[in-house]
């Protein structure tokens, strides 16, 4: 289980050797002479693991329940194959709960202080520096890490990217001379070149200066700042909003003071979320139910075997970023509804790109009734079931930072005690201003989510006619499958070498072992030219490297969702939906300025002095 | 003890009936029908709360051991004073203890996941939803939350200030035409309004556009932010650095990720160190060691129960915010090497205002050496003794962001593991292309740094001649104590409104109760005019409201350092380093040219493509 490797503190610091002795002696004697399975068996992470390992092979009606235990006995005899049963024990794990697994890594790399840890080794005596002969040698631990991190492949090799503003979606590389076509970035509408933008900075930034100067309530609130927060208050239709460093941060601060909030309270988390998310319910300390990606079902047995009483919080997203699935958006608010629960709604993929007027997928569900609702409107739509929603300025809109949006009392709670956002210091005066001009500029007009739309169905559609195999997904991603991080690695190289194309190559942690991807992100800006070049570069890196096809995959299975769904999901943007005018969007203008001027009367008393 | 009921679930959600019901009850029966002491005995936050307490009566020769726990217990029998008992048990509590468990309170807030609490209540009935009859409800939370901010005077009205790049240190409010004199920014340089910064922005801003598109791993790392490592790891003459979205995130992603690789790591921490470093510990779930501030000799004791050969991190700061003290670089720096530690030092309230090019007080200790050391020089400085430093973009820089610099295994191995690092949106282009900016411009020119040490100089003379309390320091920080927070904020709306001057109160929890104060922070940009109708509108707001004075405070035994330390602290820029010249710094501009050169080239391998 290479992940456990990595995520326990005694798999990771113990050498080959050090396994293959303790294997060797023999279980069920007492805990200090432990075989490994039998401190495996007790270890609060990996016992579960193998429960769920034993309970998944039963399943699949392969080996007998303690088919993961044996794998892990079996390794004891001989030395060399303990690493590679480890392995292959994972492989074995049913490619849901290897998600899951994945996903939620993280939260387990990091046990809670003071958690009897049966694993838990005294210094490796490796990492004792032997000049001293007694200290600790820290440099051998990063050598070590990183090692670890060559071997796997896993190991980060940033390109370096520039992308031009006035040639958009063009770069440049280290060499200022060598262009390249980018076809992965998330500012997925081309919003960070747009002059709307941009000039609203440089005239903020000759009258402002460069930086806020202060955390929020030491001198670094402005106008700027809380007409930032009416403005995405009002996109979201909500009676409150406050700003943070980034979502990563708004997410994990979030999600962790609220739950330390609310007593006892349990968060029921997709197995796909995000690892700010991840990294928020954690540090709440709260306890944590983990429901299968999507799986409404799985969410609602989960949420029966908890007392009505109980403070929950279901936490999810709308479009996961690597796959482009689409979170249940009404299903999982009916189920949040009957069982007492609230929603926090993670749209850091969606704002700017769905709706009516862009604020998401939530607003998407009810693109019509939300296209012209006025705010005393007895109309009630999905939108308004979400109690929280967290979102980016950073992608669609362009910029960089993060955001909640939710109830006047709950935005303020947080505003008053998360510590990741009061000790920090805020937001540029440049950087909020560029962030309103941004979201005004596309709540009135969806000609550029409309481009983005078509041209992902124009791309898939033409990948799909090779047979290139796209993770299938009604969004805006378009994830190809390679399944392999060097391989892949080496296609995104290739791409960039010989093609002057841009496409990250994803891999772990960031997408589960063997569903290493090329993650493309087409925008308006991308013309029929650049997409025909995009393609044929695609197909000639397949035919070069011998990648798998659409129909390869079918054969072995399947794999990330490719093949193993029969029917592809339908664009989340309908034909009709794509065919709207600048001017039916125009309407809701005057209703949108007028939410936004009811939510600064509501605001003012609360926030400002 | 007002923190412990902010911090415990139970305390936090028990209304005093129930507490009092409790405490009624007889103790030492069983678990069930415990009274209030013998639960409170059995909590870990408390039980240890109650330990030192106890402790430290009898060290200060007061009531004996128990004196603690009878306090609780004689709250049993009469209903109201309860919460008064409770509260005047953290009062009788040493000043040194108080900072500490206050500064700590964060990690306290947050029990592990799993930890047995008997504190840990049932759902309170108070939060059940009379309409629905079962579910929880939310909103009462949040307003229950809020109300006790109101109720303890710590809840946060953001001031609208719009700071004035063309008339720094002026700011209009959220009235257009309403100026006032801000006094509190730590923009402590001006460098956000410096034109060598906001004109390279501007340009990146046009050239480059207003996002960087991406995460670092995901078409968000470019040639300005590998330009901006190089120069921050070239100022601290370390191998690498790394940005991060803010300081902030970079203590607490740091800190957390390193002390999870360090099998049984344990981290000593200065009881006064920043909520970021806090969080990054606790995050980390390493064992933690709290030494009292600045107390080496507390240090070395704690260093001395551990063995040598487990991994050790000492987490300190330079500059200490709200109090203006500095941290013993030099001999942390020693007792790290004799015991086998590592130094994770702040230098967040330091960068670009101490040192011979502002890199920080670790510079600042061997100016003379620092200032025209060569990269090949045999002669080694006290910052070459630190490991890890972590400094801002956002203060005397004048932008926004964080950092780390060190070794470049080590740096590599943040990179590749944090999450906080790695899953989020990079820097704009234009922010990090202003930070190099800045870094360079004051590298090369010391007028800024002493032009702020001379008028902090100037305004701490002319408050002591008034009798006006200051915290003593030597640092460029002027705390003068109020030491209540209504009238902490009260002084602070003063000067707000009836003299057009902008200094935040600070208030609980970033100082400790009864330690509220004007934090003033002088600028070279403050003109001796301004530094007269500062002091005069203090003078008039001391005289009108009766404020204490500091030989009032002396009366009654001083606080936060005021009258306590017989000698204020000498100012750690001499009258020699003040009279430096540009032309000298200007001699170490080469050298830093030759390291950043030197540095570039050992990077370039490891993080570009």
């Amino acid at each position: 289980m290479e992940f456990a490797a990595k995520a326990c503190p005694f798999l990771r610091n113990s050498t080959a050797s050090a396994l293959r002795s303790l294997s060797q002696k023999p279980a069920h004697t007492a805990m200090a002479s432990n075989g490994l399975v039998s401190m495996a068996q007790q270890c609060p992470v990996m016992g579960k693991a193998m429960t769920i390992q034993a309970r998944s092979t039963m399943m699949t009606g392969g080996c007998p329940a303690s088919a993961g235990v044996r794998h892990f006995s079996a390794s004891a005899v001989q030395p060399k194959p303990i690493k590679s049963q480890v392995l292959s024990y994972a492989s074995s794990v049913s490619s849901n709960d290897l998600k899951a697994s994945v996903q939620h890594e993280l939260h387990k790399a990091n046990p809670a202080p003071g958690a009897a840890c049966p694993f838990k080794p005294a210094v490796p005596a490796t990492h004792v520096a032997p000049t001293s002969g007694k200290t600790f040698d820290y440099e051998a631990v990063y050598e070590e890490e990183l090692q670890k991190k060559r071997q796997d492949k896993s190991y980060r090799f940033f390109n370096n990217i520039n992308r031009l503003a006035q040639q958009f979606p063009r770069a440049h590389t280290a060499k200022i001379e060598d262009e390249v076509t980018v076809w992965c970035s998330n500012d997925y509408l081309g919003m960070s070149k747009h002059p709307v933008v941009v000039e609203t900075m440089r005239a903020t930034l000759s009258k402002y200066g460069a930086g806020a100067g202060g955390t929020r309530n030491i001198a670094g609130n402005g106008a700027l700042h809380l007409e930032l927060e009416d403005e995405l208050a009002a996109l979201h239709r909500k009676p409150a909003a406050l700003v943070f460093s980034s979502c990563y941060v708004a997410n994990d601060a979030t999600l962790s003071t609220l739950a330390q909030k609310l007593p006892n309270c349990v968060i029921l988390s997709d197995a796909m979320n995000h690892a700010s998310m991840i990294q928020g319910i954690k540090h709440s300390g709260a306890k944590k139910m983990i429901f299968r990606h999507n799986d409404t079902a799985h969410l609602e047995e989960l949420l029966q075997t908890l007392d009505p009483s109980v403070p929950k919080i279901i936490a999810f997203e709308t479009v996961y970023s690597m796959s482009g699935t689409i979170g249940k958006v009404e299903e999982i608010c009916r189920l949040a509804k009957k069982y007492g629960a609230i929603t926090f709604l993670d749209e850091v993929h969606a704002v700017g790109m769905y709706g009516a007027h862009g604020a998401g997928v939530a607003e998407h569900l009810d693109f019509a009734d939300n296209l012209n609702r006025p705010v005393s409107s007895p109309i009630k739509t999905v939108m308004d079931q979400v109690d929280i929603i967290s979102g980016t300025l950073g992608k669609a809109f362009g910029i960089v930072g993060g955001y909640i949006a939710g109830s006047a009392a709950f935005v303020d709670m947080i505003r008053s005690y998360a510590p990741g956002f009061i000790f920090t210091t805020s937001l540029p005066p440049a950087i909020v201003a560029g962030a309103s001009a941004s979201i005004r500029y596309l709540r009135n007009s969806p000609h550029e989510r409309i481009g983005q739309q078509t041209n992902t169905r124009a791309l898939k559609a033409q990948l799909a006619a090779l047979d290139i195999p796209v993770v299938p997904n009604p969004s805006h991603i378009v994830p190809v499958l390679v399944g392999d991080a060097e391989v892949c690695k080496a296609a995104s190289d290739e791409l960039l070498r010989s093609h002057n194309i841009y496409v990250q190559s994803i891999n772990y942690p960031t997408v589960p072992r063997g569903e290493e991807r090329l993650r493309i992100t087409p925008t308006p800006g991308h013309n029929e030219e650049m997409m025909a070049h995009l393609v044929n570069a695609l197909e000639s890196v397949w035919k070069r490297n011998g990648l798998k096809r659409t129909a390869e995959w079918k054969a072995t299975g399947g794999r990330a969702g490719v093949v193993e769904g029969a029917v592809d999901p339908a664009p989340i943007w309908t034909e009709s939906q794509l065919s709207l005018s600048a001017e039916a969007v125009g309407v809701g203008k005057a209703h949108a300025g007028q939410l936004l001027e009811e939510t600064q009367t509501r605001q003012a008393s609360a926030f400002q002095l």
